[in-house]
């Protein structure tokens, strides 16, 4: 069993990961520690739980597990690095966006299975991607692999409201959001660095811009972003480049038909979808915010890092509705 | 044209307020007090007033006006008269519920018009009702009129958000609310001693329990009552003794067909559909919680209050979908 | 590994058993039938099932299985035995209502294992319990067992969109249902004859009228009961006696505090939350009504049945928002 | 008076009229034909017209009105001409569209008023423009009457469901479509032919491609339109022209912060935002489908071809929530 240890347990991400780790065949939690929380019975927090988890919140414990995972919100994983002194063999899967992008500064692998997954096997800490940097990388990977991305990219990608986190906010409020969609961010977004790092890797001449507008949804999980560009490949050559390139990824779909967002939420798959259109070629990705988008893909990379199979404890029965 | 103040402008039932007294033919707004939001534009606030209101919320101006609107919330009116020396003459309507139980303390007229018209145009000050007692109420005063209230009622009454108020707090924020529903304040909430008060000034001998589950909708606007209780009346009788207690009061409407709470939504009206089961006279009572239950009833005591037609500024374009 | 065919395989409740089923750890799938898609794959049908189940509706095969389960729906059941011999071993799970009621002229056994569980094991024919009865009778067993039913009970049930099943109605179009509720077969749903039946079953005395308001509400999937009834326990012996009656019992939690009915979804459980106010006792209940008021208590009879587990392949990560 | 008859009364535009002509302070209702629901009372249909609205619908009689309104739905409004002679004199606004496209085979002006509004006062035969392209069209005509359309655009557009009528399908239906988002026709809208038809008009030179990816959101009523392309404007020259072009077009207002769809709902506004991000011009775009994109529009048409103020029976209060 792996010894799990969950830092900044009181959060989406957490609970999320807690949903996941409690029916992990191969998972112990050991701990999970939470400052604002303390104490308090963690089925109290993530009330779902009520019935499955037994536990408390605690401090953390660093020497009793063998990964931990850092749950506490972009800027403070690089002050828990600064704040602690971990064991050697301590693996760090951090869910923050403070590690993502590549630095002479840190030795974090990008962890995204299905670009990286033989560092990932290898690697002693993780940054997991962001929400709507996985989404929309997965729609683009076999284009930069075969180097095809030559023209400007254009994304419109609409997120479910728990990608925001549950701080209150004005934008957050029920009686705001119900029935409402707005724009935020458009062409500024702060995942645009991680997906432009990744398409260069494998496409080092790639240069154009992705325009990007990000769109709140009113729904509560899962992500559906429409990606295009300029593509000279035909609809069935394309099919082929992507079946091919996710072959041995047991998570992300084609699917011929069009798709929705509700057909990925409460599972770890991102399901893609082709369309030609003249010369433009239209993807269709959709992912569940909260799982592939977040603590599923966490999962997912512990599995690697520790030798599972992929998609232990993430065969999930999707919510469908 | 009347000269309004409203004092507590930033609040839904005020910005309500400003949506229906913009467009009211006899109305004219001189000032919207906040204390939070002094200065600022008003459409900075209500969004949706944008190119509709140029105002900005400035400090109040007593002598100016005919009538204000208390709109500060619950506790703060008591406060605001203990603050503020008003004018002789200056109206008052009172959104909150700290004046709607008669008491030697004060001379505040309930501000039900399908119960005290005639007391409401004679009045100087008024309190106005809440959302969920003018739901049941209305529901309810034919039987009280005709001393038939002889058994307990059991009262199940949805809400929407708006009902809360706009101050974030756990149960306000989308990803907890959205597509759930919960109950709260079971048998305690409350509006049910101005119920109570109500029923017993129709029908003195009314001593029995009201039993009342308010539930939390995942929906912005409307209230959705149902309402049952013994009864001896056929179902014929208690649509004749509806159709008679209401033919005078313009916004109730009786309907022969089963009803939903969107049939009332943006609209001052309130929908009563009767059934008879065995012995149990069964009501369905909307209303939209902001209008019937807030503002609207607000603009229709200033109407009776200053001689206009009861419906003036009240007929809404419903929103229907 | 038991072998499963599905008889009626393209409706909400055949999708939600094949969610289940896909990673139950006991179960084969060996046919799903559908008259209206035979031939057809089931994830077209059943589009979160892309990359999941590469299985097509076939026709059914009976000598193929160990058990079948009847989706329907309502009347279907009846004329399904008249139709079709079946071998003499073959064990069968019925989720329509056509023989829930006790009669001579069938041997199913109420598929409600909180109350039968021995019974169930040692069936043949299953009447898996309707949805509202089985958050119903789960809130109201306790009182029941200990003859404490003396009163009138008051329901109020409010159900997700799902319960409605998959036809197109007037009430199952988005645009009115959005943001919507409303009353439907107030006092006379025809669960009613099946909640009174297993109450009697556990109290011969109780001759009580439950009065049963269902309420069409504007979500997915859950049921929010709120039952009360008169009652001379304290609060504390009321929890004891829930406690003590569920102990065995792994879905039917107890909560010490209010409740929702996100808590439930995606869940197999049911959480019951009491309270007491003067002499009525209010008791909360939730379940997902396609688990735990369907498939997933039809997968719990089968489990039960087969002598597995009762929670084997039932231990389902929830949606929480 | 202007005297008015409705053609196909039973459908969502139509619904939306009898909202706004109800209350109008010119408009008398004549008659309201619906071949699917002749004889049956208006308020059973639109339900939320109980108590406002006491007419049955009947067949037409062109003699007795001014101005008809086609409410028919696509393709019907050809067969109507070609089974109706009307009387010389008879004004006809049609909401679908089937004469949107200029030719010599009709005389049909297409009714955008902030495009044509010269025209229209002179009309017999208006073609109301469709819900996309009002939203999509207001973004872009100052930029087209400016000549400064000089790349391709960029058009992501989310739509409340009403947009696609009242007809039952597998998209409207609740349990799919809540918490659901979903492209469709993308590239291949059938507005896109009188976008560009209406910017060519103003820019002749305009030979770009518009790609426009329609969504399908999970909410009732309004369009958000994101629109970008490349432009030398700063941004403060944008709102320059934007403000100049739309001075004296009552329902077009420029927002200078961020904007949602509810700012719009139940207005017949259509709300502008502008931002800038390098050489590219951000417009977002709000509006309310069915009435700036349809009923409203056609009243503000109405109201343009008989002399009225532009804005009579069209200040409407938002539902805001």
């Amino acid at each position: 069993m792996i010894k799990i240890g969950i830092i900044g347990g009181a959060g989406y991400t957490a609970g999320e990961l807690l949903r996941l780790l409690l029916w992990h065949p191969e998972a112990e939690i050991v701990f999970v520690q939470s400052s604002s929380h303390n104490g308090q019975a963690i089925s109290k927090v993530h009330k779902d739980l009520l019935g499955e988890c037994y536990l408390n919140f605690t401090s953390a414990n660093f020497e009793a597990v063998d990964v931990i995972f850092l749950c506490s919100g972009h800027g403070q994983s690089k002050s828990f690095f600064e704040k602690n002194k971990l064991p050697e063999n301590l693996k760090v899967i951090d869910l923050s966006m403070d590690f993502r992008l590549e630095s002479k500064a840190h030795a974090f692998v990008y962890g995204l299975p299905e670009m990286n997954k033989e560092a990932i096997a290898k690697a002693k800490y993780i940054a997991n991607p962001g929400c709507f940097a996985t989404a929309i990388e997965l729609a683009l990977l076999p284009l930069a692999k075969h180097q095809a991305l030559n023209d400007d990219v254009h994304v419109t990608a609409i997120t479910g409201s728990t990608g925001a986190g549950q701080a209150p906010t004005e934008t957050s409020h029920f009686s705001w959001k119900n029935n409402n969609v707005s724009l935020y961010k458009a062409f500024e977004h702060q995942h645009l660095a991680e997906i432009e790092e990744s398409l260069c890797k494998l496409q080092n001449s790639f240069k154009q811009a992705v325009n990007f507008i990000p769109v709140r949804g009113n729904f509560s999980r899962g992500i559906l972003a429409s990606v295009y560009t300029q593509c000279h490949w035909s609809l069935i050559e394309a099919m082929v480049h992507y079946q091919n390139y996710y072959q041995d990824h047991p998570f992300v779909v084609i699917s011929d038909v069009n798709t929705d967002v509700k057909q990925a939420v409460n599972t770890n798959k991102c399901i893609l979808h082709l369309e030609k259109h003249g010369d433009k070629l239209l993807i269709v990705s959709t992912i569940d915010n909260l799982l592939k988008g977040a603590s599923g893909q966490a999962v997912q990379n512990m599995n690697i890092l520790f030798g599972l199979p992929e998609d232990a404890g993430l065969r999930l029965k999707p919510v469908a509705f």
